[in-house]
């Protein structure tokens, strides 16, 4: 039978549920794993499903059960088996025929994978949402030709999240825009999540709040502008109890944050194309300083712990909702600032409010906020985040308390580094004669590197006599 | 004649001034330029030392006119020029002749280049301070194999700075280690600049002070603990006067930092290692926004100037020292963890008290403070410089101030991303009990990718029922 619409290679967590994904939206599908054990346990589990799914045993029976002209999805580890997958099937398929990877390629190998191909088609997509996304919804970004992503984007729509009735899957652009704006959604990621733990620092050692209290604070404020997955399932984390101790789940949880690399690479291409993107380096400089628990015991020792209690009247909750509001909103204006980068160094043409919807669901940064910004973007297509309609807005009302949080948390020695970047990087945006004249000063001192003259010209030199 | 050396190819402005160090301190030295016309009339203009330089006109007269076992300096652009002299050049050596990269290669090249130099001699030294370094004594940071090294070391220490009569010259560790280190200086030199020029600006717009005050402030501090060259150019430049208009020479400058990518690259390097090195991270993205001029005037329309004026009360210029004598320490505590890193991941054994004795003099971060660096590095090989002997008393000293520098600037509307950044840095190395447990929760919650619990055991999952 050759009748399957599409098939999927890499029955792994993320694999496995989005053949289910796409099985449970009326599409048949044909499926193969490197281990056949693997297809045949997937196929026995899926129970109603197992109709629409077809198991193969090789690549051959694979490819034999698919309409033409074919699509097959690659979900198999990042790096070189994605490469020796490809290299195996495309001589067993026609010219016509699709491979599309959705994987956590990095955007160069997907470039180069799609050179590769040269007109064979190929697409590189980023599917976010984790496991739970990708069974009942994620949000998929898409790079790749058009043409390419029009034939499947039927399949790709109805598995993705909605937004009302609105799917989360775009196309982004020619070669690796996909996967790029993948790495960018997950660089924000883990911005938001430091900013959240930032705050989560401030209520637990600067306020004493327990972690009922602090339970509570998210729940309300995810009733509110914060509304979004990370602060509802932060408020769930903070409500938690240990089963085994009857202890809050929080304080039972090492405070070591790992990490598998992504914000790091998201922080690598931001300096590539030196897009400034603080609070998302401040986020990663965070994982990596959690992670160094002996050292951190030792400066604690040495210079003794951060004096408690900021009095509730010098610091509101309302006041620390206000400052993650701008924090956020500060966020997510470097985050589509380094995809602008991206659109005019590699010739895409990214586009910034689509990006901001298709992120609105299904992914693990999906908020309210990110409708709004989607509008804001539409509007101001030429302007920063922070300048935008009703952002600007938002950041006059809110920056106030960011002010007033970084402050607080500097004099009772609480961590706050994105936070704190967040709020550089406003006050820099908004200060029309900075500093740099300063460092301008210095460079042509002692490399006569030339500075350009408030009244005119370029490459002057100062009368340093030395 | 068969006689000089070394020799040395590149007569731009390094190696026209490496050049005539190295035949000031009594050697001699054959050179040769791609453009003879550029020979000649370096020879030509080298007065009482021509009688120590040879010029050639061809690679094959200036290998002629050395001594064997033959050493040649190569000072030409860093890259692709790098390769193609050494093709033109080695099949013109012996295979126990010498050639010595003194460019600024990155250190993956240098690296690259060894390995395909094999047996065949090849240092990379980085060499730091600018042309004025270049010819009265530049930090000169070595890497290739020590027998190499050694056999060259008479020339480069006696060319070097000297400090208290010890050279500013080192083998710092095999192929890139003596390029890798430079990038660190220089990222280095990155924060340094951008934490005077916030404190310039605290001066400045916080203040209200003028010019004047600002360069006497500067030139007090020059006799205090932060005695350094950076510290002392930036009093010349702030009192500098414009011989075209008559006002402060500072006031003319334009705002907009130029880079020449070294700072970046040196973050980019560092997360590849993992390294925590926010303050230049935050001096990086600070270069990258003061060239946003338009943006950021539009950003001051549209929120309003930052309000002028912080009581000398609430801050004094002494709590301004101090907080920049906290926040290098801190810079320096990040730049030598992330040397510390690469010894780590290269396998290198590079000498931190070492290389903070070779940048005592010489180079553009030059300072008194380095001296004690070195002596707190040798005695505590174990500890992070901020909690080593006389570091950790200074930042006890002091830290209170940069907090206050931090909160009154946040307050006030001044940017200060370094200073914050390394304050983060600080209370986050002395905090035992960090906020990272959130972060684990969450991505436990999301991505089950479980977590360690403080009484012991990996990959442990919470009950979030989800």
């Amino acid at each position: 039978m050759s009748n399957a619409e599409i098939g999927l290679i890499g029955l792994g967590t993320m694999g496995a549920a989005l053949a289910l994904n796409i099985a449970d939206k009326g599409f048949d599908i044909a499926v193969w794993n490197r281990t056949t054990e693997t297809t045949r346990e997937f196929h026995k589990s899926a129970g109603d499903l197992s109709d629409r799914i077809t198991p193969t045993e090789t690549l051959e029976d694979l490819v034999r059960a698919l309409k033409s002209p074919r699509a097959i999805i690659l979900m198999v580890p990042a790096g070189a088996p994605v490469d020796d997958q490809i290299k195996a099937l495309r001589p067993l398929l026609d010219d016509n025929d699709m491979i599309i990877d959705a994987g956590n390629a990095n955007f160069h190998d997907t470039n180069r994978r799609m050179q590769d191909a040269g007109e064979l088609p190929f697409l590189g997509i980023g599917v976010s949402g984790g496991e739970e996304g990708a069974r009942f919804g994620p949000s998929i970004m898409g790079g790749g030709k058009r043409e390419h992503w029009d034939r499947v984007a039927h399949i790709l729509e109805a598995i993705s999240a909605k937004h009302k009735g609105t799917p989360c899957a775009t196309w982004m652009g020619e070669a690796g825009a996909g996967h790029f704006v993948k790495a960018v959604h997950n660089g924000i990621e883990y911005a938001d999540m430091q900013m959240i733990a930032e705050v989560y620092g401030i209520m637990r050692d600067g306020l004493g709040m327990d972690n009922a209290a602090i339970a509570e604070t998210f729940a309300k404020w995810d009733d509110g502008p914060l509304r979004s997955y990370l602060i509802e399932i932060s408020g769930k984390v903070a409500a938690a109890v240990d089963p085994e101790t009857g202890k809050p789940m929080l304080d039972v949880i090492v405070d070591a944050a790992g990490q598998k690399g992504t914000g790091r690479w998201t922080a690598i291409e931001a300096q590539h194309l030196a897009a400034a993107i603080p609070a998302i380096e401040a986020a990663v400089v965070a994982r990596n300083l959690s992670s160094q628990r002996e050292e951190r015991a030792a400066g604690e020792a040495l210079f003794g712990a951060a004096p408690h209690h900021i009095a509730h009247d010098v610091l509101s909750l309302d006041a620390l909702e206000e400052a993650l509001i701008a924090g956020k909103i500060l966020c997510y204006a470097q985050g589509f600032g380094m995809i602008e980068k991206a659109s005019d160094t590699y010739g895409w043409a990214l586009p910034l409010p689509a990006i901001a919807e298709v992120w609105r669901e299904g992914c693990i940064i999906r908020s309210d906020m990110l409708d709004d910004m989607a509008t804001a973007l539409r509007e101001n297509p030429e302007r920063n985040l922070m300048m935008a309609s009703g952002f600007a807005d938002r950041l006059k009302h809110t920056h106030n308390a960011l002010r007033n949080v970084v402050a607080q948390a500097a004099l009772h020695g609480l961590a706050v580094p994105a936070l704190s970047s967040g709020l550089a990087y406003f006050d820099a945006m908004r200060t029309a004669r900075g500093t740099a004249n300063m460092i301008q000063g210095q460079r042509d001192f002692f490399g006569a590197h030339g500075f350009a003259r408030v009244d005119g010209g370029e490459g002057h030199h100062g009368p340093w006599g030395n």
